[in-house]
Order: C-alpha cells, then sequence, then structure tokens
C-alpha cells in the first residue's frame, strides 16, 4: 500500500460541515488502499483572530512581540483544533484516525518563533501510525524545537507541513485540497479564458508563485522541488469520485510530456518604483544603496540603473514590496548626503506581469512576442527583469488586466488543453 | 522567597483588557517578592464552543463521543490561548513569564478523556524556572498522559489543576481568583444579609461545594484539604493592593481561631425525590433497588424507609440529581416485577437546603433549631441526612429562600464580622 498525504486549507475547514466533507475524501483514499496522513489548517479567520490577541497582548506596552515564543503557543491552538475534529469525525465514520500535534510527531523546526523553519521529521512515529492502519491528522503550520517550545512557520505554512510530510513518510504525492480547483495558465478572475494546468514543472511553478500567484506558498514549492515530492493542487468543493483525474500535478520536468513555451501570465500588483535621481556615477555607490536596504531587511526585487543624465551621474531606479515603500524612501533620505543624491521618486501605481515557462530555454522569441504583444496594446515597459525560465515587466497598474490578457492571447494559453 | 500559586477563571480571562487586569495582579505579587507559577482557565464562553464542535463532529454518525482522546485535543486549546495571551502581557510589562502547557510540565494524568485525574506533576522543571524568577503560566484543565496523549479533567478542572500545582511546588497558598470575592455564609442573591467568611476549614468548605455553594470544585477542595494546601478565594475584579487581606481563606481547621457553630448555610434544587411504593419488606430488597442505581452510574444522595403501610410492606424513599430522575423511574420501572413493588412516585418540586459547620461536633442542639426555625416558618421536612459537620433536609422546592433565610437567621450568620 502507498502512502498519500492530503493537505486541508482554512476555508476546507470552515466549519463541521466541511470538516465532515473533507473526511468523506479522506475516508475515500484510505478505502481505495492508500495509507493516509492528513495535514490541515485552522478554520478560516480563526488564524487572523488570534494574531489579532496576539497584537493586543503585545501592544500592553506598545512592545513588539515578532519572535516572541508566546505567540506561537497561543497561534498554534488553532490547528490543533481543527485536527481534533477531523479526526473525531472519521472515527464517528468508522475509522481509525489520531491526531499527532507538532510535538507529537515531531516536527523539528528552528527556534526562529512565528516564522520557524522545518529541520527534520523523523518519520518512526508517522510510519509506524499509518503501517498500523491508523488516518494521522497532523496540524499543519506548528512544530516544536529541539528544546521542546511550540513554533509556527509563518502564514501560509500548512502547504509546507504538508509537503514535509509528505516527503518524510515518502509519501507518493501531497495533494492539496484548496478553494480552487488547480493552477491556472492565469487569474480566470482576470482573464476568463484562463485554462487550467494539467501538470506543471517545480521550476514554473516556484517562479508562479514568487511573481504573485497564490495558490501554493513559495516554500512549500522549493521544499517539493528539493525532495521531489509531487503536489496536485485540487478543489476540496468536490465529493469523493469527483476528484479523480483533477486538479494540477505539480511534478519534474521530465514528467510532463507535452511541455509548453509558456505555462503561465503571473502579475502582482504588490509593487513600488523608487528612483534616485543624480547619483553619482562611481564605483560602489549602487553597491551602498543596496547595503542599507539588505541592513533594513528590505527586500529588492528589480534593479535597473540605465537612464543616465550625463557622464558623471545616473538615475539608479528599484523596487520593492509596496508596504515597504515608505520605510525605503525615508531609508534613502536619512543616507542623502552619505550616498549623495539629488532627489528621490516614489511610484505605487505600478504592477509587475511575468511569463512563465520552461520552454523558454530552448525557444527564441519568446520576449519579443511579450513585448511586441504589449506595444500593440500601448503598453510601456519601465523595467525588465528575467529569469532561465520567465520574463517580468513593469508597468503602469492601470494596464495590468489589460496586459495579462493580451499576453494570455499571444501564447496561445486559451486554447492549452487541460 | 516564597512561591505563590495564582489561578484565574474564564470571566477574569474573558478578554484582552481582563487578561491585562490579571497580569497587574500577577505583577504585584512577584514584585512583593513572591515566586508565582499562574493557572488559567479559557475565555469564558470558548470551552462551551468547543465542546460544541466536537458535539458536531461526534454527531456525524450519531455515535457518543465520550471518553474520545480526540475530544481533549480539542477543548484543552482553549487554555493555551489564555495561557499564551497572559504570558504576553506580563513579557510586555517587563517580567519573565513563560508558558509551560501540560505535556511541557508535565501534568500527569490517568488517561479518562475528558475526565482525566492528575496522578504526578514532578515539580522540576516548574521549580527551576520559578527559582530562575520566571513567572510560569499553566493552562489549567489540560494533563498528559505516560504515553503522551492530551487529557482534560472535566468542566471545572482548572482549580484542580492550580491546587495540585501548588501542592507541586509547595505554595504558600493558592489564590483562587474569580467572579465572586470569597465564599459566604450563602448565597447574597437569595439572602442580602450573607457575610463573606475569612476562613473556612477545608471540611465545611467541601460540604458547601458538594452542597450546591458553585465557588469552588469539590475536587479541587478534596486535593487541597489532602494536600493541605491553603487556599484563597478572591474576586479578579480588583486592582493590585486591594486584595490585601480580601476573600476567604480555606484551611485547616486548627488555624482557625473564631470558630462558628455553623458556617454556612447551602442549598440546592438539582434534586429529585423517588419514592417506592409497597416494597417487600425483606432483607436484600433495598440492596437490590441500590445495586441497580449504581450499575447504572446512577449517584443516590439520601435515603429513608420509614412509611411502614404493614408488617410486610414498606416504601423506599430516595433523592437524584434532577437530571437523571427519569433515568431512575425507567431503570426502577424495568425491574419493577423482578424486585417487586406496587407503584412509583417521581416529585421534583423537592430542594436541599444544608447547615455546615464544625462547631456541630462539640455542640448540641443545632439540629432542634434548625427544625424549630424551619417549623415556625410552616416548612415541611420530608428527609432529613446528616454527616458530622452538616445536616440537610429536603424541602418543597416553593420554599428554598424562605427556608434558607430563616436557617441564615437562626444562627446568627448576618452577625459574623468579615
Amino acid at each position: 500500500m502507498t502512502r498519500l498525504v492530503m493537505k486541508f486549507g482554512g476555508t476546507s475547514m470552515a466549519d463541521l460541515e466541511r470538516i465532515r466533507r473533507a473526511a468523506r475524501l479522506v475516508a475515500a483514499e484510505a478505502d481505495a488502499g492508500h495509507k493516509v496522513a492528513v495535514v490541515v489548517s485552522a478554520m478560516s479567520g480563526k488564524t487572523n483572530e488570534l494574531v489579532a490577541w496576539t497584537d493586543g497582548a503585545g501592544k500592553a506596552s506598545g512592545k513588539a512581540i515578532e519572535g516572541d515564543d508566546e505567540y506561537d503557543v497561543v497561534v498554534a491552538s488553532g490547528e490543533q483544533v481543527t485536527a481534533g475534529l477531523l479526526s473525531m469525525t472519521l472515527r464517528n465514520m468508522g475509522y481509525d484516525a489520531v491526531t499527532m500535534l507538532g510535538w507529537q510527531v515531531p516536527i523539528i523546526t528552528s527556534d526562529v518563533h512565528g516564522k520557524a523553519r522545518i529541520l527534520d521529521i523523523p518519520p518512526a512515529k508517522l510510519e509506524t501510525a499509518l503501517d498500523a492502519g491508523q488516518i494521522v491528522v497532523v496540524p499543519g503550520f506548528q512544530g516544536v524545537t529541539e528544546s521542546g517550545r511550540i513554533t509556527t512557520l509563518g502564514r501560509g505554512g500548512s502547504d509546507t507541513s504538508a509537503v514535509a510530510v509528505a516527503a518524510a513518510v515518502k509519501a507518493i504525492r501531497c495533494d492539496i485540497y484548496t478553494d480552487v480547483d488547480g493552477v491556472y495558465t492565469t487569474d480566470p478572475r482576470v482573464e476568463s479564458k484562463a485554462r487550467r494546468l494539467k501538470k506543471i514543472s517545480f521550476e514554473e511553478m516556484l517562479e508562479m508563485a514568487s511573481l504573485g500567484a497564490k495558490v501554493l506558498q513559495t516554500r512549500s514549492v522549493e521544499l517539493a522541488m528539493g525532495q521531489r515530492v509531487p503536489v496536485r493542487v485540487l478543489s476540496s468543493f468536490v465529493e469523493p469520485g469527483e476528484n479523480v483525474d483533477q486538479g494540477t500535478i505539480v511534478c519534474d520536468e521530465d514528467e510532463i510530456v507535452e511541455k509548453h513555451i509558456v505555462s503561465g501570465v503571473a502579475f502582482s500588483r504588490d509593487e513600488a518604483k523608487i528612483t534616485l535621481l543624480g547619483l553619482p556615477n562611481k564605483i560602489g555607490v549602487s553597491a551602498a544603496v543596496f547595503a542599507k536596504l539588505a541592513e533594513a531587511n528590505i527586500n529588492v526585487d528589480m534593479i535597473v540603473q540605465s537612464e543616465k543624465r550625463s557622464g558623471d551621474y545616473a538615475n539608479q531606479l528599484f523596487t520593492v514590496g509596496r508596504r515597504d515603500a515608505k520605510a525605503a524612501a525615508d531609508l534613502m533620505l536619512s543616507v542623502k548626503e552619505e550616498i549623495g543624491f539629488d532627489d528621490i521618486k516614489v511610484d505605487e501605481n505600478v504592477a509587475k506581469v511575468s511569463i512563465v515557462g520552461v520552454g523558454m530555454r530552448s525557444h527564441t522569441g519568446v520576449a519579443q512576442t511579450m513585448f511586441q504583444a504589449l506595444s500593440e496594446k500601448g503598453i510601456n515597459i519601465q523595467v525588465i527583469s528575467t529569469s532561465e525560465i520567465k520574463i517580468s515587466v513593469l508597468i503602469d497598474e492601470a494596464y495590468t488586466e489589460l496586459a495579462v490578457r493580451a499576453l494570455h492571447a499571444a501564447y496561445g494559453l486559451d486554447k492549452i488543453g487541460a
């Protein structure tokens, strides 16, 4: 019998009726002969409520609460509740289910509370229970340090828990049940002709997740890629039997027979463009700018230094997450004299649109198609960045949907067979 | 430095503002030089919500969920949340606080899930933290089995957790902060002249708790008595400084200088009177009746066999909790032929009123005063039961308040100095 990991997100655990539906899906896989481990999120909204309480407790004296191990004690409780409820429901359907909390498995993590990383999952207890025919329910998002303190992985960490458990027990696959029925060529709310992908490679999924597709958490994709755990994303709003051959499988590129040149169009509005005007055109100046930003933990995404005004001065342009824009601008102003630039401009009305596809490696003209499609719609490209399998452009935010639809059509994504 | 245990109930943990007030009370005791361990309940209402969810999960197929270890996984989460929030609040006030969950302490319990009993609390971890100057916050109501499964103690179990922690760390006292400001001579809602007792003996408190006073859970008083842990009951709706010399101390009888003959009047409406008419007056018949009830886990309180109809037949009268009345009556009817009685009567319009006091041991005429006071008000006594330090009477429920007030006056309880 093969082992299978199934993961249910917050909307799939939102109330008892949804928990019962999840239980039916789990039971069906057990009936089909799988040894099943289930990873669950907290009821949707519950984690937000718990976090708000910790904010309130933390604000008693105005001090920060980040990295507080007591934050994890509070917030980890949400998944404990749904895990117990799912186990009870399965038992009442006649299945032998058992909850194993983070400290019981154990899921050993680093001690960076609130943002811990999974270090190790000794598989013995999980395997013993699975081999004894038990359905093991594990709360996602939580773990325990070597010294026995509860940790949480940071928001969205339940996907990562599921993949890590799948790797630990050598599961044939990790099925992520969520509120969408798979990975699409782009967001169907923007392009109604978006098609569900039957398969996508780890590398493409990783780019898509990083570039704004919210289907899977980036870290979970990294882990699946590193551990070679096939992941299937599919809808939890189905009954047993309806989930056969559904969803999108995220797997090794080698296992994808019909490769697309471009698999998807991703976009993100969480962008801000910062321009430093009149920067001395000297060695080390750019390095100084980005060193300051790195020290302040501000992530810089796209960088371009192109608009020279004269031989001695250049303009330095970079993008950061929109929520970091003010902090980045304030930081730059505080070192204006030290670095020596004339002025700073912050533009939050920008969006990043990207095309992703492993086929780019072997096909030429992909970028040309992109630029032409955007040009035909009168969309100005402000910044370009590329990797081996993606091209991103920064554009005026107002053109986001237009750009997405234009690119979706240009690469024939509306004709991909699901 | 002496060790002190402080316990806060659900109303004292109901929201962040109340948690902050509890934190101020804890901080004040730490400032006064105590090494403090705190035991907390879940936010009021939270446990009911969690239990309702487990009921829902359990009802998926209509099966019972009692004794389900997954019930405990779900329900124990409520105290985990308040423990973490209180620790965070204390930290933000500048105190070194740490939560230790049931499995971290560990609080070792039996494996009767949902109704576990504390077996052992190895004090090493608690003592190490306390001696290092940490305020240790322990969620009440929860523990862990020897095999590492989460347990809960049953409703009201947080008082018991607090007393057990106090015994484990040899605390000078266990302060139970609750929504009343002490133990009263009777319920102030019934008799406005009720007075707060400065001290009450363990034995009296145990009788009061068993007889319907809801201030402390019976099991916690038993434990405090067995372990000789002084308990103080006081209001959590005070600010630091206001709690000095407040509340009621439950302690050894020897430590009470000014002993009262009667310390309190307790009453319970959770009573039902069952009469079996025309029972054969033979050896073994009564034993058969009570054996049947015991097998069905129905607790019998008062028993009297007095109303003989003739030499061969008697009427057997006993009382049970009102919620057990129907089950007891149905059970008796099912064995009517076997035991051989004529008819059964069930009366749910009864109440039990009791006087409690260690002074009864050495004073005569206490019962006489009770019967006379009730007689003067025209209250008929249906059944009487006594122990060394209490006398209980069963009366028509309609006379409950009248009886309580009459007895309160008859023993001069309105003149006790708090």
